[in-house]
């Protein structure tokens, strides 16, 4: 992924680990995607809401573990996040945020700080960086990354399972592949449960609700090859969809693109 | 598993699937172990707690997944868990239950009827019999299903995570494998991590805090023999051990043996 050497950083800086992403975003020194950055280390999607409907809202996320899965949960008021990385301030520590009220995106700062409150809660969503990483390594081409554009993402006609005001489609972001590369990549993400894991469909876009592939509803389009089947997985685009449709009196998330980069080795979350 | 051909049922009646189970229990005609019974079927360990805890519990379920792998959460008030198991009734579907106050078992009901609450949440937890199943498929024996008692378990020194008034140490089966098998043990249950997945340590109990493998802290000892080593998983017992601890106004737990028969498939929670 070199889509990102263009960012400006200051000459000399480190954005290795996930630490110095966070470092970076917390000084101000990084404020665009963290794609590429932090290679080897867990990007995560941020969902933070009230505590009133942090029950809920994990709740909707076990039912729903392949869109939603959570690899973080802080406690309520604290924007630490210990478990996950060392110091972490959740204010700071991400290069940009968006802030919804009542479902609407209101602002998109830079940092937090103005807009903390100490009844929010934070939760970490597992990213397919993770599991594309692992991909890659086994010579698997992304369509998405050669091209340096964002991977396709479609709202399918496949509900989640709701839990208080938490409803909607599941969101599916798709890599065309060769069959061949589709099976190992079966088998590949089947060892990651915690970062979306195996697909939740291949090849029959229609089955799930997608009408053009050419024309998705998050992200860009990309080509798909004579030879080549469409290969889905659920996104973590699915839990800030959802969150936006219940009209949430208050919800914070970051920045599209701009993850929380986490101490966490990817490879840690290989369950065999 | 023939350790339960003697348990009395009326002539008969059916125990092949989670239904039969939770239908024989609601009527009364099974009140005992289910295990053996509705074999290839998911069995759940359950906690059922006030809402006002369930997001401090499943918060801890999510930092300690290996011993609390949660399959399924109700709605708060709501007897019913759709999703995993028709027509579940919480109150009446499984053989017999705990009820603790204060931290205290105070009655040991056959179903909750006196006991149910509007502000109760059910979690329904992973149980070992789920990858045991898997294992003996493979032709692993377990010692302490050949010799008809309960699997070994044990208090290690290893702390969960807490969350709220969570806290505790994990608590651990042992199961005595051939290394060949343990090897075999670990590739299989890697694939289980819905039902706590990999062994969380192998061969050496002093490491983990264990003086005695011969003095389980509950269950059955069974013996190592020559040439074998000990194998350890997490164990569901380590949440009912956290809600004691905690001391919780009030809480209820299925009996000892006694597990929620879902309709989930066991085969259905491999992740590759």
């Amino acid at each position: 992924m070199t889509a990102h050497a263009s960012i400006a950083t200051p000459g000399g800086i480190s954005l290795a680990t996930g630490r110095d992403v966070r470092l970076a975003s917390r000084s101000g020194a990084l404020t665009g995607s963290t794609a590429g950055f932090a290679p080897g280390f867990v990007q995560a999607n941020l969902a933070i809401l009230p505590a009133k409907l942090a029950f809920d809202f994990l709740r909707f996320c076990q039912r729903n573990p392949k869109p939603c899965p959570v690899i973080g949960v802080s406690e309520p008021g604290d924007p630490t996040l210990s478990s996950i990385g060392l110091d972490l301030d959740i204010r700071t520590d991400v290069p940009g945020y968006c802030v919804y009220k009542d479902g609407v995106l209101v602002d998109e700062p830079a940092d937090l700080k103005a807009y903390w409150r100490e009844d929010l809660v934070t939760f970490a969503i597992g990213c397919s960086l993770s599991f594309e990483e692992a991909l890659m390594a086994a010579d698997i081409p992304l369509r998405h990354v050669e091209k340096g554009v964002k991977v396709p993402m479609f709202r399918t006609n496949i509900a989640c399972v709701p839990a208080g005001p938490f409803a909607g489609p599941m969101v599916v972001s798709m890599r065309p592949m060769t069959p061949a590369n589709a099976i190992r990549a079966v088998q590949i993400t089947s060892r990651f449960p915690s970062v979306h894991g195996a697909p939740i469909h291949i090849g029959l876009p229609e089955a799930i609700g997608i009408k053009d592939l050419s024309k998705p509803d998050y992200g860009d389009a990309v080509e798909i090859l004579e030879g080549e089947i469409p290969v889905f997985w659920a996104c973590g685009v699915t839990p800030q969809s959802v969150i936006s449709a219940a009209k949430i009196e208050y919800a914070l998330a970051h920045g599209p693109g701009m993850m929380l980069c986490t101490d966490l080795k990817n490879s840690a979350l290989a369950t065999g």
